[in-house]
């Protein structure tokens, strides 16, 4: 990992200045001439020497603010976990600054720019994929401190997540355990290729020898409720239709329940019905929602002792981690004693 | 206003050097010696001099970034605006970052001067009281732009804010219309000294000639599901029972609804319920909630215009300006055809 990185010694080497002038320079001291300055700053430029690199190595230029980046700030689960998050890092002495990508690339990359300019001593990232991540790729590469929420276990990067994958599993595995064979999905994720809930889902219909139809695959125009009423809308007008369905977050799975209180089926007799996230919506929904749950104290303590242990580690960080976290299955009425048609 | 405001010619008087030399000075140019620029930091600091006035002053170091300060980032209807805000922002070239005080008075305080050392070129503030504003006010007099999100109409501070106790006095006001006599409150606001909500509640029930009962006041314990399912508990105890319940927002309305389902009683022949906010879960909700819109895109159209042309406003802000939008009641089935006992 570590060839990469420019040290001061790099900088130092490349002008004929000493370690320390170099050091003063970028730390714009005005013990030292401009035009000796301007040299030291080229020079750290053309080597791609990464400013908050610089931050990082003075103590007393440390901010004590961590950036946190979210895909989408209405998404209670993630504010769940931003908010546990923000007084975690407060105990530790951290102030938090929130942004968010609304899913979009260039955002996402403007918004990551914009902590590294202003210096925050590391990054919490919910990233829009889970595999494009280049960008955030090469700021590890530069030694700096970041952890993301939610990545492929090839990612290169520190994460704690999540397991979707296990988590979607559990879910479709529980509704064929219960009896069902024609198993909806309302799962817009995978445009964004983060595959992990539908592969998830595709696991567990292979394991009980289920062929898999693609129409019982629907993609939610967005995460809302009323996205998941009008996907079911769709889902439940194919000519064998399902009996159950999972969808990959609770809010969608409201709008499903709401969709079957208006068509006068009964949940989980006439269709059973399982979330993702357990938000507290879904506890308290007209039929209690089943769900997969997001163990919101548990990412929160991984990601935050990660991240700081990243910060105290002096400049050269340790091989990336990956914590995967299995998620619990929350069995609620919505699928309770459901007995598939 | 303009008295207390220091300006670079201030210190320039105070120190004997000229104002050139003191604004190079306290942008740490490398062309003033360092006993200067230590003696123009003293004198900056004596004269409690604001360090973002001068990059205010300095057209090339607007940072283009604005803070927003949320009380609690898991309230969908804060989340909303917040997302709204953003997007607006975006368009004009601005990024947005977020912070939350957790309604804690001191976290407020920190994460405002978190802001301003960081030289955000302007702040939307959600403040935890409507009323205790100095250390605001104290931003505002030094003519940083400031836009509250929600204030006391005597703040002086621009603001703009959805009218709490006009809304507060069309909801009550609809279940009076409706005949009810004995109406419950839920809300906790007034804890922080927030009492628009019940000074509308009051008003409506005044202008009935209906005596305020102190058993119809329920105080929640936070503004969860569960914190309006424990209200209904206690609120419902009360030997002459309400027929109606305003509850301060969609979530605490929705924990009533819960109440009622689990106690076997109809929404709305037996109590109907109100809530406020209007949000995605209440349209949504086992009996569709009514609600006081919270109207996200007025105010954030507002509000952004507001604080930009303050960004622009050079040197001196003009007089303070309170936007108070008159939200709409939005009548569903929660209230709809009531016939109070």
């Amino acid at each position: 990992m570590g060839k990469a990185i420019v040290r001061l010694k790099d900088i130092a080497d490349r002008t004929g200045f000493s370690v320390n002038t170099v050091s003063l320079a970028l730390r714009q001291s005005p013990r030292i001439p401009a035009e000796t300055a301007q040299l030291i700053r080229e020079a750290a430029e053309a080597l791609n020497y990464l400013p908050n690199h610089v931050a990082k190595s003075l103590v007393s230029r440390e901010t004590k603010t961590i950036g946190l980046v979210l895909t989408d700030i209405t998404n209670p689960t993630l504010t769940h976990v931003a908010q546990a998050i923000e007084l975690a890092l407060a105990e530790r002495g951290y102030s938090t600054l929130f942004a968010t990508s609304n899913n979009d690339e260039a955002e996402e990359k403007r918004v990551i720019e914009m902590f590294r300019s202003r210096q925050v001593d590391g990054m919490l990232i919910y990233p829009r994929s889970h595999r494009e991540l280049d960008h955030i790729r090469r700021l590890r590469k530069a030694n700096y401190p970041v952890v993301l929420l939610v990545a492929d276990p090839d990612a290169g990067i520190d994460a704690v997540c999540v397991d979707e994958r296990r988590g979607a599993y559990r879910a479709v595995r529980h509704l064929i355990d219960l009896g069902h064979r024609r198993i909806g999905i309302i799962d817009g994720a995978h445009r964004l290729g983060n595959r992990e809930k539908q592969d998830g889902y595709r696991q567990a219909l292979d394991e009980a020898g289920i062929a898999f139809d693609p129409a019982w695959l629907v993609d939610p125009a967005g995460h809302s409720v009323v996205s998941g009423y009008q996907a079911m809308d769709q889902l439940m007008a194919a000519p064998k239709r399902a009996t159950a369905v999972f969808a990959a977050n609770d809010t969608l799975a409201i709008g499903a329940l709401r969709w079957t209180q208006k068509q006068g089926l009964r949940v989980p007799q006439d269709v059973a019905i399982i979330g993702f996230d357990n938000i507290e919506f879904a506890e308290h929904a007209a039929t209690p929602l089943s769900s997969i749950n997001y163990a919101v104290a548990e990412v929160t303590a991984l990601a935050v002792d990660r991240l700081l242990s990243l910060i105290a580690a002096s400049d050269q960080l340790p091989e990336p981690c990956i914590s995967l976290i299995d998620p619990d299955l929350i069995v609620r009425e919505s699928t309770l004693a459901a007995t598939p048609a």
